[in-house]
């Protein structure tokens, strides 16, 4: 097993305080991009932002670029190009469109890339920023669970290291403190358990996107709401902090925790445990990546637990969403599987999002997608991000073969 | 007013290791030293006992002295030397009594000393131990809020520190990571909320010693447990953390949190929160400060948090815990008024278990002492040990004094 982060390598080098920090944003317009320009908005001018990037709406794109003062712009859609340009007229804003221009953008020369593109679409740009020797504050999961062992080797080679924006793995690594990794008998991924967490199983299987997209607790993009309602979003988190803090599967733990209060706890074998909690806000743990190791002050919400009253933790139940039992299995097996995973899981979103499949089915179907990688032989464990995209490009297709076929899988049911 | 510790300063060298540390515990036979024993005797060789010191109890502190394989035991009460000497024949273990006695086993040259001696008792060892350039172990409440700017300022003289062993500094200490002072909004030490808990404020004023003494989570010596029913142990506390993290009066809080489990949270300006957890069980601080900044293994119990299921949290309520709002106004108020109301505590508490006074009355003879110290002009700030002690010393007369006229603070009512 290739580990990541030894978790007491802490060793970004303190800045003078009050330097400005250059910064890129990668997924400028999207949950994480829109609360990390407020973070650098209300930050009384400790960032200055050297690019931004966006996916598919020029228009948006161009409004952050001119709210931050961004120098440069870049659109992944390169069908935005000329609405870019021209929303930028005037400004100074350099605009561009296209992969490659994403790209450009991420390889700015700055202190920090926020990695916040969502999807399989964010592993190339992120990957290029680290290899340019970028400190990462990383929101996008798919690099680490397509190809996280990659992405840690690049950043170990690089002596760059990569921040956790998620906020079970910002809470993690808060609680960590200087921590042996040896010392550690424990990390715990909380999960609210979403909006079907007290649903019976007959109940869920039958859940509309609608239901679906109803997060008690966070307001987040489509395909990680999905994510979270069948608690697959919480297995992409823990095969995410295995990479991370190089801890293996044993020794990472998931708790329902309905509140979204304590995110993540880190238990030490003197019986000790530290967690990290706040307010369930995004801005918290974006603005301690972007200042760490330094600390900025936020208007981030702040927590009460006064009047938060009452916490409640309890296990995860299997039964009733197999999505994390796949996910852990995935884990555990190895090899390319957790790309496997992530790929086969983003077709099986799309797909119940386009009300294809029943809920039920997002885990079946990505199962049987395993499943089918270990049989044929696709799984080998990626040893470079086109390796890993390659795995990827398979497993979407054995995916897609499957839905196609309706019932290539067992009981998959079109709804 | 005289700031402790900068909270970063968390600069104890680090040790080869597997290298045995030597020990010094003052109070080797109270509830503390006992645990300590446990801790040091489970930990496969990693200390060296070199002293041990006790108070009254000859026959249980040369037990303890031959488990640990110590080389001197010390006992406070000098009438009981003869009945350690013969208790320890035959083993080489070096026998001594007396105050002086005490001290040399506090000066004996040793990694750490583990400070439990309880009451004001425990304040010269300790400040000996300290002041020969020792790391401490301090489970000693009230050598910090008798003279906790002496014991600051000799840490900092010396270059030496205080290692928390009380759960709740425990806890923020491990939950500080090398957090720089300025950055934390609020420091919140937890508090159980004693058998009183929900119980009316006309219940606790007439409460006995035996309802007083049942608390509900842990087993502690009988001073501590009736400060912890009526909250002063929480005030006492939260003087003691001014201290020893150097964080003014402003930035400490209290939350009731009944179910023992968060012992300590620190928020920061960016809205980030981390917390100390850990069962109920005094094995995990001590091992943690025993072998700071490594970890020990330890067969401590271990939380489980979907065991518990659920921890809520409330505001303490001053008008039914009075005594905790009297610590309070003393750490605000400064000067010497928290030597005074230690002493004045003492005093009280022992009046309560011999049945004097009423539960409600605590807090009322020791705000009644802090009153007529700041009137008498007799609550300077200690500038030394002896200044602290004379200052103690006159509160415990005016304390007495009070309780010999019966009514002379009010409606003191004897039961």
């Amino acid at each position: 097993m290739t580990l990541g982060f030894d978790v007491q390598d802490k060793t970004v080098p303190r800045r003078k305080p009050g330097a400005r920090r250059s910064v890129v944003i990668l997924g400028a317009t999207g949950s994480i991009g829109t609360s990390t320009a407020d973070v650098i908005l209300n930050s009384n001018g400790a960032f200055d932002v050297v690019a931004v990037a966006g996916g598919r709406d020029p228009i948006a794109l161009a409004k952050v670029a001119r709210e931050l003062g961004a120098r440069f712009a870049a659109l992944a859609d390169p069908s935005g190009y000329d609405a870019l340009k021209e929303a930028l007229q005037g400004t100074g804003i350099k605009a561009a469109a296209g992969r490659e221009a994403v790209i450009e953008a991420a390889l700015q020369p700055a202190d920090i890339v926020v990695g916040a593109i969502a999807g399989t679409a964010g592993v190339e740009p992120t990957y290029a920023a680290l290899s340019a020797g970028r400190t990462v504050a990383l929101a996008n999961k798919e690099c680490l669970v397509c190809a996280g062992a990659v992405f840690i080797h690049q950043a170990k080679a690089m002596g760059t290291r990569l921040l956790p924006v998620d906020s079970e793995h910002n809470a993690i690594f808060q609680a960590l403190g200087d921590a042996d990794s040896d010392t550690i008998e424990m990390m715990t991924l909380t999960a609210s358990g979403g909006p079907f967490r007290s649903w019976t199983a007959e109940a869920i299987a039958k859940a509309t996107p609608e239901q679906a997209l109803k997060h008690p607790n966070w307001a987040m993009g489509s395909k990680v709401t999905i994510d979270s309602a069948g608690l697959m979003n919480k297995g992409l988190e823990v095969i995410e902090a295995h990479h991370i803090f190089g801890i293996e599967a044993e020794r990472l733990d998931v708790l329902v925790h309905a509140q979204s209060v304590v995110h993540g706890l880190v238990a030490f074998r003197d019986g000790s445990v530290t967690a990290g909690l706040a307010a369930p806000d995004m801005r918290v743990p974006i603005a301690h990546c972007l200042s760490y190791p330094e600390r900025l002050t936020t208007r981030a919400r702040r927590l009460d637990l006064a009047a938060v009253g009452q916490l409640t933790f309890e296990r995860p139940d299997f039964d009733r969403f197999p999505a994390l039992r796949v996910a852990l299995d995935a884990l555990r097996t190895g090899q390319g599987l957790p790309t496997v995973l992530n790929a086969a899981n983003e077709v099986a979103v799309e797909a119940f999002l386009n009300r294809r499949i029943s809920f039920h089915d997002i885990a079946r179907l990505v199962e049987a997608c395993c499943e089918a990688a270990l049989r044929d032989g696709t799984a080998a464990e990626p040893a470079s991000i086109e390796e890993a995209l390659a795995v990827d490009h398979i497993a979407r297709e054995s995916a897609r073969t499957l839905l196609a076929r309706g019932e290539g899988f067992g009981k998959l049911t079109t709804c």
